[in-house]
This record gives C-alpha cells, structure tokens and sequence, in this order.
C-alpha cells in the first residue's frame, strides 16, 4: 500500500532498456527472408526457374495476418473495455504489451525454431506467428485486469512469451503435433498461465475495490467492439498458418459453424441460469467466442460441419456455466482472481479442443483424406502415420501444455509479487487513474437517503488526488 | 400487456431445439466441396491434370466473404446502436438472429439450388450466400427494432430466410436474373417483408415509448461505427459473388463511386430539408449507404463510373426525403411504424437498383462487352442472348420479389402476432432492461420547474423492477 | 461573430454544384482500364496470349485497398472523435470530405499523370491514389478541426487535392523520387498545407471555446478506435501501391517493426514528460503512429527490420516530445493552432521519412539487392541507377514538398479567411449542435461553491438555442 504507482522513471526506463536490447538483438540476428529479401526473391529457387510475383506468400498469408492483427489488438483491446473505469488500461495496456511480445516472440519463436544458419528469418508467416504469440500474453492479461501495473505486464510478457516458444517448439517440432488454431498453445497455455499468476498475486482486500470492478452501459457496448471482431475473425485465425490449399479453407469453415453454433448455445444458457431470464453481457461477450477456442486444434482436419457445430454448441455451454457457477467458486475456493473469466473463454474450451484434437487425429484415416492426409498430418508425409499414436501425441501434447503453462505461471507470479513494480493498491484496483491522465471521472452518488439508487455522473477533479465530491442531494 | 416477457424457458427452448435440429440436418446433408475436401481437392479435377494450392477458391472468395461477415456484425450490428437505451439489444439479437440464420440458410439455399447428389456442398462461396440471406433478415429486423421479443426475430428469421432461398431461386435459376449485389434479392426482399411485418405488428400506442425512440449523443457515435463499415465494405458486398476477373473488379470500383456521390447528396439534401440548415445523424448515418443499394444490380455491368454516381447522386436524394417526408407519412397513414426507416435505406433504393439493373442489361451488347459479355450475362454464355427479353425479365424478377416479399411478410407478420413471444409491452419497447441484465440505466429530470431542460444521468437501481428515482431539484 | 452559420443554402449548393461537375467530367473522361473493362480485359494483352481471371491485379491489390480504406474512414475519422462535443463533426465531416476527395482525387491524378489518349483510366490501383491522396486532405483537417465549416473544408479539399495531383507529378514523374508510402507525398505536404492554413486562420480569442476543446472519458475511447485501426493497417497502407513481390512484402514487414518499436519509445516518453509518471491519451492516440509515417519513404527498400525499428523508436520519441514541449509554443509564439497536432504525427515523422528514404536510397547497391533493384528503383530498370544522385533526387524532393505545401496553404489559407463560408465564432469551436441536430448536450456545472469540482451531465433543450441550465448547486 505504501508502494508507490507512480510510473515516471519505472516504465520508461523498461520500454527504452527492452528496445534497446530488442534493436540490438534484431540487428544481430534477423534477416529477410526469401520472399521478402529484394536480392533472394527469385533467385536461386528450387521448385521453379521462374516465379511469378503473384507468388509471392505475401498474397496468400497477408490477408489472414490482417484479420489476426486485428484481433490482438482490437478483438482483445476493446473485448476488455467492459470495465467502467479500465477502458484506457485496457485498450492501452493491451496495446503496450502486444508492441512488446510480438518483437519478443518473432525472436524467440525464431530461436527455438526458425534458424537458418544462425540468423531468424522473418516475413508475413513469422508474423503471424509472433501476432499468435501475444495473443497468449494477452489472454493472461485478461486474468490480472486492473490488478496490475504496466511495469508488471511487461515483465510477465518477457517471461510467458519465452515459455511459449519452448512449450510450442515441443509440441510442434518434438512431439510433431497439429494445432493450427492453437487450442493447446495459444489458449490451454494462456489460460492456466494467467490463473495461475493471478492465484500468486491473490489479493485478499480486493473487495476494497468492488464497486469498480463492473460494466457501465457505454463500456459493455466498446466490449462487445472487441466480441464481434474476434468473432468475425476466428476463422481467419485459426486457418492462418495452415498448409495452403483445402486444409486452409476447411479451418475457415468448420471455425465459422462451430461458431454459428456456439452462439445460439451462449443464448440458450444465459437466459435459463438467469432467474428472470434475462440475457447477460458477460456472457455474450465471452462464451460466445467458445467456439472458436474449441476447434483450435481439429479445424483443419475433416472434423466436418456437423462436428464442428457439435463442438461450438458444447463449448459455448460449459463456457457459459463456467461463468455463473465455477467462476464464482474459483475465486472463494481456490483463491483465483479471474476479472475477466479466461478460465471459461480460453481455459476450458482450449482444453476442450485439445480432446477433440486429439480424438480426430486418432480417427483420421487415408480413406477419408485421401492424398489430402499429408496436407493436414506431417507424419503422413514423412510416411510414418499411426492415427492411434498421432491421438496420444497430441493428448501428451495437452498435458505438457498444462504442465509448462502453470509451472512457468507460478514462477512468474512469484517474480511479479516483488514491491517494486508500482502495482496498485487494493483500494484502487480497476481505476484508470492511477496510471493515465484522466480529464474526467465518474462518480456515483446516491439519490434517496435509503440508498438504493445511485447516480454515476463525470467529474473533473480540479486537483488530481483526493478530490471530495459534494453529493447531489 | 399482461404477456409476461422473461425469457427464461421460451428463449433457451427455442435456440436449443433449432440448433439440434439444425446439427442434424448438417450431419444428414452437408458435404465439404471440392475445394474444402482433403480427398477432393487436387483429385478428379476436370480442368487440369494438377492444380496449385494457390488456386483454391478460399484465396479469391475469402477476403471478400470477410468484408461482407463484417458489414453483417458490426455493419448492421452497431447502426442499430443508434436508440439510447437499445444497444445491447441491437447488437446482440444482430448477432443471435445473424448466428442463426446463417446456418439455416445454409441449407436452405442448399435445399434450392445447391445439392449435388442428395448432399448440400459447403465452401466460401456458400459462406458468401449465407450471409448475404442473413443481411436480408436483418433488413427486416431494422423495421420491427425495439418491438419484438428475441424470440419473434428468430421465429422471423426461420420464414424469412426460407422464403428469401425461395425467392433467390425463382430469380437467379428459372429467370436467369443478374442480382450480384441483392438489389433485388436482399435488399428489395428484407425491406418490403419488414415493413408488411412491422405493418401486421402495427402498435397504435408506441407513443408510451416515444421517448426512448431517439438516440443520444454516444449511441449515435457507435451507430456511426455500424455505417461506416457498412459504407467502405459494400465495394466488397456487391462484388463478393461475381464471376472472377474483370466483372469483379468492375462491380468494386462501380459501387465506390456511387456511394461517394450518393454522399454528398445526402450531405446536401440533409441540409436542405432542415430549417437552421443543421445536418441529421439519421441521414448521415443511412442515405449515405443507399448508393451501395442501388448499384447492386447494375453493379457488375458496364455501368460506368458516370452512371454509378447518377444512380449514387439519385439514391442518396430519394433517401434523404423519403427519411424527412415519407416515413411519418407511412406511420400515420399506412400505420408502417418503421423503427430504422428501412424503407428510405433499402426499400426505395432497392427498387431503383432493380429498374437501373433492368435498364443497363436491356442495352447492354456485344459491341460493348465484347467476350465479356458472356462472363456478366449467363445467357450470352448459352447462346440465348437477347438484350431486350433480359432487360424484361430482370422487370419481371423485381415484380416477384416484390409479392414475394409482400405475402411473406403478411404471413408471418400474423404467426408473430400470436401472444406468446414474451413480445415488449407498448410502454417498454425500446427498452434493454426488459431482455439484458442492464447494471445502469439512464434516466431523464427536468432541471427547471418549467420543464423545459432534462437531464439524463446513470443509475444503478438497487432492485431491478419499478425502481423510483429521486428526481434532482 | 455576425455571420450566420446557417449552411442550408450553402452546404447543399456547394455539394450539388461539384457532383454535378464531377459527374460531368467523370463522364467526360473517365474509363475503365484494361482489368475493368469486360471487352478489354483478357484481349490484346501482350506478355500473354490467355490470362486466368485469377490475374486480374483486383486479387493482389483490393486487399490492400480495403485497409487502405478503413484507415481514411474509420481511421481518421475516429481518431478525431477526442473532443468531447465534437464528435458528429469529426466522423462526419472526415466522411463527406473524403468522400468528395476521393473523386476529385481521382480526376486530378488521372489528369497529371493517368491520361492514356485522353482519357483517365480507372481500376483498383486509382481507388487508392486517391485514397492516399484523400488522406492528406484530412491530415490537414486535423490542424483545423473544430473551427471550419464544412463549406471551408469542401474548398480546401478542393485546393489541397489539385495541388497533391501537382506535387505527387513532379516527385513521382519529373524527378523519380521512391515515395510508396507517402512519407513525403501524403504526411509532409498535408501536414505542412494544414499548418500554414492554420496559421493564416489565427484566431486571437481561441480561448472563449477552451473548455470545448479536450476530451471527455469515453471521446477518448471512440479516438482509440480511430488510432488501433491506423497502427494495424499502416503496413497495408505502406505497401499497398508498391511493385508486386518482395517490395510489397518487405514493405509490410518493415512498417510492423517501426510500429512496434515506436509504440514502445511513446508509452516510455509519454510518462517521462509527466511530473506523476502518467500517460497521456493524447500521445498514445497519435505519436504511437509515427513510426508508420517515418518508413513511408525507405519501408520498400532494404531497411532491414534493425533500420525500422530504430526509425520508428526515434519517431515516437520525437511525436511525444513535440506534443509535450513543441505545440505550446507554435501556439504562443508562432500563432499555429493545431488542433490535433498533426505537426508531431504527420510533419516532423514525414520528414524523417523523407530523410531517412533519401539516405536509404543513396546507401542502395546491386550487392545488397541484386536484381530487385528494378524493382525498387525505377532508374535501376532504366539503366540510370546512380545511388548518390537518387539520393540528392529525394532531398530536393522533400525540399519541393515543403515548397508547394507551405505556399498552398498560404494561398487557400487567405481563401478560406472570406468570411462567406459560415466559420463558427470564436464562442463555439469545437461544438457539434452548430453544423448538426443535437439532441442532448453535456453541460458543466460546479458542484461546489468553490468551483472546484465539475459534473458532466447531459441536457434535452427543449429549444435549440440558448437554453438555460440551472446549476445543481
């Protein structure tokens, strides 16, 4: 409580020291690749004496990067915007942490698996890659919203965005497992991750700050900004970095009916837990986007429409009973503070789409993808396919997820629990103010003397600190 | 008015039986297509012994069918937004509505013009169609706004969506109409079955919510979102479904230059019809986007850039006075209470789309398309080619979906009526709170004892139902 | 103060009087191109005697000029919604000038350096010239925003577009200068012409509409929607006119870095110039973006991702620096208001650019871009390649830039001073309810008798004019 928030020396020394250290380490090892190096771009070619400029990966990756770059920053920008006082942080310190992690994972991810000669080779895919990256930082975010510090964002981002390389070059490079969508590395790793960080820096007092740790109409309509583009994108998203060709456009498909599906679930439930049967934003907002989380992994395959409609139905279920009856007990029991629920988004439903994962791949057969089998499984390729142990692959691959996101969590929660980073206090948690200059705030009052009506209105505070508001009435 | 309106069993019954009902019609009917087919994708192909994954229609469809799923959420979503106290619901049931109807859809456009074999193919391009349908039903959910229980609009969406694949089948199969952008299809189809619908479901005392009827000053900030995604995507929606190469190309470039023009008419005409000469948000926000509507047939042709911005310039000023002076005129006399004036935004511009479509195919001719002729006109293609009969039945397909719309409308404008929808009272349409968990409300007082100033304020009532306000001053 | 702003004669006649004539010349002039037009497209091409449809450049450029598009619209005109009463305005009027740009736009590029026997031929590469072209227009809106009308800034358009078409000639044409993104083309000439128009228009008693211009809580959140949109598309916007292939590439991956490095040098900037250590959403919204515009010259050369994200680094820092101490002081000393500091987002990083591009050029050689120097150097293709001297060519392109700017603003700011145009008063810069209908108004009032603390509400005037509030207390 007596640590100071204020940011002046820390954050800008971190940002300058980090950039520094990442301009250095750019201009040591990362190179253009083939398709964007003026010199190598049609030359020394194997496949074809003379490529057209249409060839380009460029015009078959760019369009998906878009879609995907606007989910980490807008889809999870504004997705968090639902907070009545957080709207600046959440939006701006989304947009810090992503700068940052995504220049920290194309190293990173470069490292682990992308040398080439001792230099990281970069283009519209390493792109993509690092964009999947910070989406993990960011659904960690989710779970420590309002609760943090910039500083503390930053140092969390170092540390998840490496642990991810790892956990992704073992599950995609050692165990040679699919998860296109990340099912298992961008949401099972984020999820549990984030819970975990958020178990360690569990706040007792966090009650201190309760009456801002809620919605006000205009911000629960930026947060559904976030919700609808994250929607409208997930097909994108998880047919980015697919093989080309049917594989990428079979993703595209089953993500959007999983989707379709998911959404009529999110409906369903949010009317029958609610007593009056009202519909709840929080609901609306998250679980619907279940379903894109759940074929994260088996959307490339030939799960079929069918399939991906039951899996986006499911999906949005449990996410949505997750939010009105697990939620809740996490935080009571298990001392999990999870402000934006990613334990049902990203949690639950990515380890969901690691079962399914697992049980298509263990049901594909030659018969039912043809020549099409090796577009989609590289072990078909290299001629040593086994649907049975590619099913167990990817079922370890769920279980080393697991493992790396809550150990690395922990660990980091323990580094982030250090007073040194300005993280605010229990008093004044969710509260933009503390780091932002706020022209305006909103106050709330109440209007009768029993106290059941309150009024919200803008203040400007002439003196930023302490400013005592004389109620109306 | 004594119709209960929770939700609780009626909402979650129906969402859950459609989607089972839906997953097992998918499970019975839909096939992956060629192009999304792990076995049939570089298999059996007639055209060429191998193809490059690179030809996969994903990568010319898909940036299109993303521009026009976003026009579908956010476009239509958020231009709804507009009314004070019914954004949760406009872009909410936009969403439920639009999950649902794009997947019932699916099949019935498979149903009608779409099976191979006993089975419906699936691919980007039924992606694209779907979502155009959709755009239809939510046409029609502009003019029934704030009035109807979610579960009205899903039992609407279940007619319109059939009749629309009806329709669409009449036209695009046994007239050959040329309907690339839905001037017709979409457009004319949604407005008129909206407006029979809102016409069946006429409320002679909505003036008890008259005061909810309007927007404020953020709601119309968030509206301005939904228009001008709709604006800068139609290039994109009127092209989505073209044939490739030049007509695409040629429909994109048609559609931005009608709406650049229809711009400044509804600038201009905006300013003319008001008596300080002050600009009206509600023309802004939708004649600006009639340009779009009324190139949606003639689009494709060789209309020229002068002719898109006459139609554009036409659109925009038919638009701009049918806001201003037909529809209180539809409301008082025809008792058509149009929440969203789709009549001025879709219908009116939508008819002149379809006799410009008419007119531009009865003169279109060889010596101007030269081989291109048969890659706009499917008749050209079979030899059949006849300007003037084509122009005659492009008359007759708007005459068909013009009754087609009509009776459509009435039939189900009279299931809706049925009073067990949970449908709002006429003293709380237009209002959230009735559906949603609403956390705040905005209220309004009168500052002045001569009730001339009101002011709105949040409040967080303490018990949901009849909470009395203090009235400051 | 005399002069009415009444627009009703004089925004329509305006409007109507140049669609009219640009319709006229459209039809006068315009054609489609070889890709557009049905009878050309696919006949007498030379490099190939069939073409697929699938190479219509519609497939390799749309894309781009979908972004390109969101950033004119949704971009800027979002960004410019901060202001807490002038949000109609921002997002329209950006909407209407655009739109009429766009069009002139093209009539005036075509004439300059389009005319194929004399006529201007269209298709997707002149939709974003004249994107790009608009965007200067609303570069320099931003200098005057809030204190024009829209009849002002219709004749500015009208000017500033000419005189692009002219500059962008003798760069791109007469002296060959690399300028894809527009560093020199687009940001320092419309910063450069909105800042002497600016300055012409000084207006003394500024200070009567101060508590006007600043933003409230949720204005600042409509501007992040305008800001997150530009930074994901700059890549877009950057390499959208490119050659096809690694330049086009290498120019997206190049603008991603400088962005994320310059986002990192804002937030470290942004809280250091802050006595509290706090940020400042001005500087989020706008020096964040620096970093696209200081690689719009060099971003298609072989920068390397090292070079960008030093550039971009260097330009955040500068874009907050200038906010902080630079702005105040244009103000007090050189009488330039600015109303969105463009001369720290588009004038000092526009000139960087311009810089870095000439010294990028000189530095250029066959060694590092073996036969991809004609595809980024057009005098390499013709033989001429002589580095230094390319080098001096961009210079004195960047020297013409400021030329042309600085004088045609001058020119069209001493036009604009008539006082014929309906400018608002002093009294009511920054204020909507003068060129829109305005349903409800936030007003200030003191909560205490010290005035020290100020409550935002939102007001219903029953007349339009100078309604009375009376204060709560």
């Amino acid at each position: 409580m007596a640590e100071s928030t204020n940011m002046r020396l820390r954050l800008p020394l971190l940002c300058i020291i980090l950039e520094v250290i990442l301009i250095i380490l750019f201009g040591a090892l990362v190179e253009y690749n083939d398709d964007t190096h003026a010199k190598l771009w049609n030359a020394n070619k194997s496949h074809s004496a003379t490529r057209d400029d249409y060839e380009n990966e460029f015009y078959y990756r760019y369009p998906s990067f878009q879609d995907v770059h606007v989910m980490i920053f807008v889809g999870f920008g504004f997705l968090m915007t639902f907070l009545q006082r957080y709207g600046f942080s959440s939006v701006g310190f989304n947009f810090l942490i992503a700068a940052f992690s995504l220049q920290w994972a194309t190293l990173m991810q470069g490292f682990f698996h992308g040398m080439h000669h001792g230099k990281i080779h970069v283009g519209v895919t390493s792109m993509i890659n690092a964009d999947f990256c910070t989406g993990s930082v960011l659904i960690s975010f989710g779970a420590v919203l309002g609760k943090t510090s910039p500083v503390q964002l930053l140092v969390m981002a170092i540390f998840e965005v490496t642990l991810f390389a790892v956990n992704e070059f073992i599950l995609l490079s050692m165990l040679g497992a699919n998860d296109a969508g990340g099912s298992m590395t961008i949401h099972t790793f984020g999820a549990y991750f984030g819970l975990m960080v958020t178990r360690v820096l569990y706040r007792p007092n966090l009650d201190k700050s309760k009456h801002r740790n809620s919605s006000v109409y205009h911000s629960d309509l930026f947060a559904m900004i976030g919700t609808i583009y994250l929607w409208m994108f997930w097909p994108s998203f998880n047919s980015a970095i697919t093989n080309y060709g049917d594989p990428q456009h079979r993703t595209a498909l089953n993500t959007y009916y999983s989707l379709a599906a998911c959404t009529l679930a999110t409906f369903a439930f949010s009317a029958l837990v609610n007593p009056e049967g009202k519909l709840d934003m929080v609901h609306i907002q998250n679980a619907a986007l279940a379903g894109g989380v759940a074929v994260g992994t088996a959307g490339e395959m030939m799960l079929t429409p069918f399939g991906s409609m039951i899996v986006g139905f499911l999906a949005g279920t449990i996410s949505v009973l997750g939010y009105k009856y697990l939620t809740p007990v996490l935080e009571s029991k298990l001392k999990i503070q999870d402000t934006c629920g990613i334990h049902n988004l990203h949690g639950m439903p990515g380890v969901l789409g690691a079962v399914v994962g697992a049980v298509t791949s263990a049901l594909a057969s030659p018969g039912v993808y043809g020549d099409g089998l090796q577009r989609v499984f590289a072990d078909a390729e290299t001629g040593k396919w086994n649907p049975q142990s590619r099913g167990g692959f990817q079922a370890i691959s769920l279980a080393v997820t697991l493992g790396m996101a809550l150990f690395g969590g922990l660990v980091t929660g323990f580094i982030l629990k250090l007073p040194i980073y300005g993280a605010p206090p229990d008093t004044h948690c969710f509260e933009d103010g503390l780091y932002w200059e706020v022209k305006t705030f909103q106050y709330h009052f109440y209007t009768q003397e029993n106290q059941t009506n309150m009024v919200t209105v803008e203040l400007t505070p002439a003196s930023a600190k302490g400013s005592k508001v004389q109620e109306i009435h």
